[in-house]
């Protein structure tokens, strides 16, 4: 397969060359188990407990806080559910309107079971509405999930405040900082957060690797229940050569974090500026300057979001339109719809997601074809040419 | 670290070097998500589906109705919440008392949480006691968890007897067949199970990936709740270079399984003969004939099972005590205690679990030392001088 450009990172990331580099040696090699007694088996309980320093690290926790699962997902739902189950008599629940599926999903299962659910809606921008957040906590509110950034705009949520919201309401605060950690600065200590999902895979570790931040003294009921692994708090055998794969993902977006942001940001604006200044009908989903600085969302109105996809794809990039997770289906993503994107302008969604490998000669490739890219669709489109008629008249 | 001989199988295996070679493209070069639109990651999809097919092939299922997990563990949980949320009416649920923990541990909770719980005994050879669990099916049973092999003795069940039971009476069978799969002939269709679960590092597949089989037409819900991934029935971006692994795995061991079965069965036999013929005071633990050809459990009396791991490990060979999954606790394994082993037996019991990549002379090295070994530790052993002097007297 000829090379691609790739951007949608926040669907999933390359696993950089020296995290496989450190994994490699854990399957053929050093292949024990480090519950066993002997000493081939014990010596990578000491690899997964470097790993967990390493993750701790990144995101200022303890080590004891963390929790080593197989995905973002799994975290979020081991997050919920312990939550659930440590205040059973407690059936109200807050979250977003545009949260990742894993959270979403599982909230509207809940909405189904005897929970009282609130969803917190997000203006034109993607802002949340946090004094609606704030109105509807009561002393029956079990906990809140509220994203650190959202996977499709990029925008970055107020934690901190929140966070000093829900502390003083006696509310359990969980987030999905599945997008923001290995990205931007996260610091559970100084967000005051309880728990916090990641996911490895978003950040040039691999996939099947996740793990939950949870706050020493919070609660805690296990959501998948067998061995004595990770303290009692997940059964199953540790995934050891993803987990050192995440504590090395987890170094690398430690030391280099404040000019990768730097670097990402400048590339992705350029893209950005170059769409908005060269393409007429688009718009930017998301606010600008509170966002990730990797991600970009842009609306191409009158055109099909998959009709770009494909014509980029035949040019080697890669995107994404929504999220990948509910990508199939022809209907625009919960995410655009709370936003209120328009109809018209939904549908041709495009989301570019950049990550550490990308380059400003593939940036300026992609500014190179997307104005024709974009002409040649709209010349076919019947909506577009309705909408070109009526202005001009 | 020097060269080890690995005779701790049941508790993790060697990822086949043609596995990972099969994976290794995955995680840096063929890194994208099978959920996204363009090429790149959409070709992942097709691999997956490759190695569905393989996987199904191993036990004889339609690719449909496998579920690809992150664990064994995850598998189990998944399968009995399944049968518990799709009868909600019915309260009981039976197992047998000598399953892996994901099962045993998962039953002692909802045993505090509203279920009664039916566990089916074993006798002093590891044979379940089928009519016991026969006598206790009632219309309010949900499930039965019933494992196909069992990890510390490697008893096999009578898996088909029980599902023809189980069905007449219109109950699920699901069943932990973690320690079959890979190593003896399973066949989902001929077994009549509804739920099975495997894991990918009990056969030379990585750590992080497992798979449930469900029978089409079974109800289910799923217990990872998240995006749309595996038909919805389980949340969660593929793990995919671990899938393809796994895909690979399945096909070699379907390959040469009759060949390998015999070759470890011979391995396995000659150490335990040998063992049993020139150490007293030994004991097989579970039956000679109807058990996985790779396992030996056995038992030194008046010795520890730690000790003995220790002095094994100074000579490079790694066993367990008990399962991987208890180690840590002074206590014999739960699955000796429910055999009855006699308490001065089941201190200094050790499993050992061959496979493919053990050789005559690794065996033959074990063999050279072990009666040594033993008789060194015995000799320090205040109650086998207390058993010596009695059997004198």
């Amino acid at each position: 397969m000829k090379p691609v450009i790739y951007l949608d990172n926040n669907a999933t990331t390359r696993v950089a060359p020296e995290v496989l580099e450190e994994m490699l040696p854990y399957f053929s090699e050093y292949y024990g188990n480090p519950s066993s007694m002997h000493t081939f088996g014990g010596m990578l309980g000491k690899k997964v407990v470097e790993a967990r320093e390493k993750l701790a690290d990144l995101i200022n926790a303890d080590p004891g806080e963390i929790i080593f699962t197989s995905c973002g997902t799994e975290s979020d739902n081991t997050a919920i559910y312990a939550a659930l189950r440590s205040n059973p008599q407690k059936r109200h629940i807050i979250t977003t309107r545009v949260e990742h599926p894993a959270v979403k999903n599982l909230y509207e299962h809940l909405a189904k079971n005897g929970y009282r659910v609130t969803w917190v809606p997000v203006d034109r921008k993607g802002n949340l509405d946090v004094e609606y957040l704030y109105d509807h906590i009561s002393d029956n509110t079990a906990i809140a999930s509220i994203m650190w950034a959202n996977n499709e705009t990029g925008v970055i949520f107020p934690v901190e405040k929140i966070a000093h919201a829900l502390k003083e309401k006696g509310v359990l605060f969980h987030t999905d900082a599945v997008q923001a950690v290995g990205k931007i600065p996260v610091d559970v200590k100084k967000a005051g957060v309880d728990m916090l999902s990641l996911s490895g895979h978003k950040f040039h570790a691999p996939k099947g690797v996740g793990a939950l931040y949870v706050k020493k003294g919070t609660k805690f009921a296990p959501f998948m229940i067998g061995g004595h692994q990770e303290k009692g708090r997940r059964g199953g055998t540790e995934n050891v050569a993803a987990i050192i794969g995440l504590g090395k993902a987890a170094e690398m977006a430690k030391s280099d974090m404040v000019d990768e942001m730097q670097r990402v940001r400048m590339l992705r604006d350029r893209l950005e500026n170059h769409i908005l200044d060269t393409v007429p009908n688009t718009l930017l989903n998301g606010v600008r300057e509170n966002r990730l600085p990797n991600t970009l969302s842009v609306s191409f109105e009158y055109v099909e979001g998959e009709s770009i996809l494909l014509m980029l794809d035949q040019l080697g990039i890669c995107a994404s339109s929504g999220s990948a997770c509910t990508s199939g289906t022809l209907e625009p993503s919960h995410v655009l719809r709370a936003l209120g994107v328009p109809f018209t302008a939904a549908h041709g969604s495009i989301r570019f997601s950049l990550s550490h490998y990308n380059t400003q000669e593939e940036i300026d490739y992609l500014c190179g074809h997307i104005p024709r890219l974009i002409e040649r669709l709209r010349e076919m489109s019947p909506f577009w040419k309705q909408a070109a008629s009526c202005s001009t008249q």
